[in-house]
């Protein structure tokens, strides 16, 4: 049955030729992509007076996501979506990006297809091309790394809060915290209305990058993507810049689902549950108004949350209102991969 | 002791700051990098009217190095190394790199510090860039994984050969090939006295990075990297343009001393041997001796071992004249890194 082809059946060249007659030819080529897959390297043309953006990051079964709980097309969604997010959070639009899969041979290429059919539903509709990229064989677990290219007139980073700005979040924060919670829990699943939102919110992020194409001319002086947790992220925007926050944990949006659901486990998701990849950003007071206008045209929604104020000490700090009104230092250390 | 620091004891975010802080400060920034490792991504400014390429390879420890063999300095040269090369067969100048690392944890920091050394050896001279990258958890073998940006007024792929050119690599074949075969005898080794120059050229291969920028200019039709051994790599080429190849197999340039080594293996090793890192290129016959001229004022040595023919089949072949003149078509596939 052609359905239990494997990758070994086919081979590495075999395997290139399957996914890449799976990717749509708007997203196989066509410009800026002058040499796609196939060559030594990709070749594209930049827009001439925009600097580029590059970024990349990895997923290895079990460390960050498990088969038995995503099906082929979500995984080939997310391996994309957390690098395109980097990109948006540069203030960058998506050009292209690389793929590159360690396999054991065992796989089945339908999976493997289908998995590409899910990179090919986000890079579509965003215009990124899919220009190449490496199958290697490993003993070990699957991996699946995605570089991202972007490109930006002017991009925005860690580095440009300042005092009086205000901080902000687009969307709602903890749904992708939520979503895993649900995959851990099925009996709790089961239960929930909203656990297909919250579990596609997990398993299918949607990165922001409509929203990151307006930061820079929206005034946004320095933003980052939710990947570790907004208590995780904001130390690094403030390492960055040099200046410390005060944040009110009560206006943080999060969906009335999950204060439901979680009644204990709520605030803690959304400050402390990664994944989320909304947008984290400052800005000043003056643009705010007209930048939230601008977000909601194209489709995200804008919360403040905080204000960044000057530093105090030696090193930065954030000041958090908790729930009940109290105001504390929080402990805003990064979330650490290899802590145990 | 400080020298058996582990990377779990230093965390995701030490390990980036140590090993950053091997760098040199001209390979960590400076143009046209304007934002390197420590934002969602890196930043960089193209180069006005040039082409910008894309390459990315992957190590799998115990698949592609294995420590026993190689010093940690020496790998982290060769992770470069292998990118590099395929930027220098594009015909364009390396910029700026990214660098993946799949750790346990249990590394020790030094040791990682060492390879970042050996990526600095070669980085440096060069004026490439390490920018970013990205750090991740595995419970599986080490991955390395370098995704190389480059540049070219015009990129020289495989797809432009034609009938009538010369077919030619440079340097020697076989070097790596026989390396990797004293290190897995290392009684041989000990008696070889060439033993340490060709198992260097195993662990440390030298990317043709000032040859690639030539090839343009040269008048070169078509060009790759010899990674997979000239009989794996020609019929890439020869696919891709249409062609067929007539190649006479005693005028590929092999090291004396792998033939003194290995007397019935050495044109094997030539011919199939992976991982040689040479340019395999055509050009006409009008522009050769030129080329051979400027590309030994960049210390190549060029050599031409065969010329394209129009295509006589349904798919492209090799017709080779083997060391007692007889002509043969030989079996042309690829290595496939997932056959059995």
């Amino acid at each position: 049955m052609s359905d239990d082809l494997r990758v070994r059946d086919v081979g590495e060249f075999g395997l290139i030729d399957r996914l890449r007659a799976v990717l749509p030819e708007h997203v196989r080529s066509g410009e800026p992509v002058r040499v796609g897959i196939g060559d030594d390297a990709a070749v594209w043309t930049p827009t001439p007076g925009q600097v580029s953006v590059i970024t990349t990051d990895t997923l290895i079964e079990g460390t960050h996501f498990r088969l038995d709980w995503t099906d082929w097309r979500s995984l080939g969604h997310k391996m994309l979506a957390v690098n395109l997010s980097d990109v948006a959070s540069m203030g960058a639009r998506a050009v292209l990006a690389t793929i590159t899969l360690g396999l054991s041979g065992d796989e089945r290429v339908a999976d493997l297809e289908e998995m590409y059919r899910g990179v090919a539903d986000l890079a579509g509709p965003f215009g990124v091309a899919i220009a190449g990229g490496d199958i290697v064989r490993t003993p070990g677990p699957m991996l699946l790394s995605v570089t991202a290219i972007g490109e930006a007139s002017r991009p925005v980073l860690r580095s440009g809060a300042q005092p009086g700005d205000i901080v902000a979040v687009s969307g709602t924060l903890g749904a992708s915290a939520a979503g895993m919670r649900l995959l851990e829990h099925p009996d709790l699943r089961a239960r929930a209305t909203t656990a297909d939102l919250l579990v596609a919110a997990h398993l299918r992020p949607h990165p922001r990058l409509s929203l990151g194409e307006i930061l820079a001319d929206g005034g946004v002086t320095a933003a980052m993507d939710l990947s570790d947790g907004l208590l995780g992220d904001l130390p690094k925007i403030l390492a960055a810049s040099g200046v410390d926050a005060a944040i009110d944990g009560r206006a943080v949006p999060v969906a009335p689902s999950i204060r439901a659901l979680f009644p204990s486990a709520w605030l803690e998701m959304a400050l402390r549950g990664g994944e989320d990849f909304e947008l984290l950003l400052t800005i000043p007071p003056d643009r705010f108004a007209a930048f939230v206008e601008r977000a909601e045209g194209v489709g995200s929604t804008i919360t403040a949350i905080g204000e960044i104020t000057a530093r105090a000490g030696d090193r930065s700090r954030i000041m958090m209102t908790d729930a009940d009104g109290n105001r504390h230092d929080v402990d805003a250390g990064a979330f650490d991969h290899f802590g145990s």
